[in-house]
């Protein structure tokens, strides 16, 4: 394992990542991509320590994928799912954080589905003087920063798979496409690739763009042809050069895209007048052989899943090699949860 | 553990098992149940080894007892059920599956509702070029693999503990009786006990019995006084000699028999026109300590859990150890299942 | 760890537990307690032994602990749930019990919302002449005797850190406050409490007690001044100087109490006409500031938890780590259940 400097004590939101961290997470995860390829997959960086997985919300490949990253760093794990909790008997979520804690559970993953719980009970840890760490598995529909960070390798290593690195993406154009509004997934990425210095276009319907982002698309700026609006945003952060424009039409935030993020759109928690129908929303923002061909030549579609085939993505394209990295970013998403719970738990350890 | 020749990377069905195929099981699983009688009972076999458990289906016994069988060959396993997982989310079947497949796991076993379901990913994962295997825990009313290794397991060591083999059951007359039409467990044991020499008598209703069974069976061939109907049946197979016989009272079926396996009532699957009543299924079909009288002196009564007292068995006989081989299937199971999980991993491993 | 002698071999019930048996799980819970404060919490006394928790009611953190303690000890674990289970295809408790059983499990951990069920269970094992033994996690109205003896480890380890033992509680007040009625915890305190010579004082309204405590409480003995009532009851057991205090009112168990313990409130198991509300409630027996003013300045207090804040217990109280114990409780837990199964287990392995 690289030795390197890790000072996060917890895993929150990339808003305030550093440059130096985003490549501490790449190296890290690319030297455990390396070691997921060996026979035995297994190294005991964390023997002895405990991973709570503390899923109020229920997930599929999330909790498995951190589930896995911690056994295979040789942590014991615990699964806690609010469907078999003492959330129906009234305890806060707090106090059920407290009690992980009391067991001796050294780092928490959570999920919930109300944005700042995580936020919440790390700052609870943190005023009891607690040395336990917190890692987002997503809250409401705030922020995913494994998963913001599972993407930004999946991408990286693609360009250079021995040294995946923030400054390769100077330059490109990631277009991040669907329901940006309630997507924690878009908040995360949209951090870590304006970050590294790439141009983020956004692409959604109006009804799925957050309220804030209103103030940089004006009406007139709609052109009679329903050409694209696109604005540059200034995001206030220490990492200069953020550049972010935002689409009501899908063509030109893919043309000349080098990759395409498409989100997935969340069926369950959309009330009916935010969108005609799930036909037209494919018709108009789903990613399609015929619409790729607006991207360059090179162009790769990420999807965070799990995906409606057929809604925000053509199902054949989906499962083309040649333009999907769907599968490649799920096994990405173990290398890098392995090393977000190395750099935190080796972090404890020399603190 | 013996060193063996193994080819087969799916266990899908025991519908073209071979005869070398079923000894090495046996002869395998021999092996480990002698592990498990030591203090220590783990092997390091598969260490380092991902199993994943997907369960779309509930399960108590089959659920744990693979999970045992993989711990207790030092692999680390992963749980999935359907009940927390995506399916609510509309992701579709096969991309779960790939989902656990890009994570990196080595084995999955997987249960399904719906007949197919394990063939489907086991080709579509073939078809990607993937080494991963798939074991059928069971789907729908097709197949029970290694259901029906454990019982034969359990019965050929009960003839010879120390080396059980196909061959002991040439001549063995078997009586596999009640809701044959549901009951997976009843195909994989009719392949692997035909397949062994083995007489295979099937008794139930005829509400019960597959349509394609009535070939078998004609209205004339029953006898005025209710005698049992019997056709020998050929089974288009590679294996010679497979016979199967169909009644539809119990009596014929029992008579002389060595072993009776009574399979599980499914309550829940049943509408109410296919059986009268719990009580007449129970007066009819089911095992009871008069009924075992017909059999052979020294007959053991199998059942393939989980039992409804006094429907499929009579609960005394249940609990009698001088017939009942019940507790001793699932023993078997945790045996059979470390050698299936044993050889289609260390087959991986050498390929 | 410590050499002890240890016979029993299941843990049922405190009601028939020895001073000696007290004092050998405190000795052995303060061994784990500092194997706990090191880096590498895991040992490896019960390395390939099963450990199946057997959770037939919900449980967060009683199932946790559990498993935590397992793995701690090396051991491997089995989780089984009602929500996921065959129960609700008919089979028996006691029939998945002896399924778990002859899977290979070593310690059966049960808990169940009906009182009797792990003694049935370990009654059966018993008869069958099997080896495994069980521990119960709490059962119905009945008991809870981890929870008891991580009561007492929790009290013991404050007043001497490195040796507790039972009779530092001699001449101790304690104070059992809430809904004794419902509580398992309450049975299984009162039994270690009384044995240990402290004077133990139940503070419940009427309709909270059990009626058989009616016996020691007279209508005369109630003070026009709504004094308390408190006798003295004689317990039949080995254990001399059992004394037991009832109290209609709060302020008299208080009075000069050393601990208090507040029970959880069942709301979900008691109907209306118990209790006339939770406001009223709290003002009438909730653990507050002002309250424990009657106690003595260095008391404690302890609760099981889950905690209804605001209700058994005022919110800043419960945070207050001058008084509130009920974090320790956790921690105490897993040392606590890490002895038992160490004592169990290895108890079976030298017999």
């Amino acid at each position: 394992m690289p030795t390197t400097t890790w000072n996060r004590h917890h895993i929150l939101s990339l808003a305030d990542f550093t440059p130096i961290e985003y490549d501490t997470v790449l190296k890290t995860a690319a030297s455990f991509r390396e070691v997921l390829s060996r026979r035995t997959k297994k190294v005991p960086a964390l023997q002895g320590q405990v991973v709570a997985n503390l899923f109020f919300e229920p997930s599929t490949r999330t909790r498995s994928s951190f589930e896995l990253a911690a056994k295979r760093l040789s942590a014991d794990t615990l699964n806690f799912t609010s469907a078999t909790s003492s959330m129906t008997k009234g305890e806060t979520i707090l106090d059920t954080a407290k009690t992980y804690l009391a067991m001796g559970c050294d780092i928490m993953v959570i999920r919930h589905k109300e944005a700042g719980v995580p936020n919440a009970i790390a700052s609870e840890l943190d005023r009891l003087g607690e040395r336990v760490s917190v890692l987002n598995a997503g809250d409401g529909q705030h922020e995913h920063p494994s998963q913001g960070l599972l993407d930004l390798f999946t991408i990286c290593t693609l360009i250079d798979p021995l040294e995946p690195r923030l400054e390769l993406l100077q330059g490109k154009k990631i277009a991040i496409v669907g329901d940006i509004l309630h997507s924690r997934v878009a908040r995360s990425n949209i951090w870590s690739l304006t970050a590294s210095g790439a141009e983020v276009h956004l692409a959604a319907p109006p009804t799925l763009l957050p309220k804030w982002f209103a103030d940089f698309v004006n009406d007139e700026d709609i052109t009679g042809e329903g050409e694209a609006v696109a604005k540059e945003v200034f995001v206030p952060s220490p990492i200069p050069k953020r550049k972010l424009f935002i689409h009501w039409n899908l063509e030109p935030a893919l043309r000349d895209a080098d990759f395409v993020m498409t989100l997935r759109l969340q069926k369950e928690r959309m009330t009916a007048n935010l969108l005609p129908s799930l036909r037209e929303y494919h018709q108009l923002f789903g990613i399609t052989r015929s619409q790729i061909k607006h991207c360059q030549p090179h162009v790769k579609v990420l999807h965070p899943g799990p995906v409606n085939r057929g809604v925000e993505i053509s199902s054949d394209l989906m499962d083309d090699p040649e333009f999907s990295l769907i599968q490649t970013q799920v096994t990405s998403g173990v290398a890098v949860r392995m090393a977000l719970l190395y750099l935190i738990g080796s972090g404890k350890a020399t603190g």
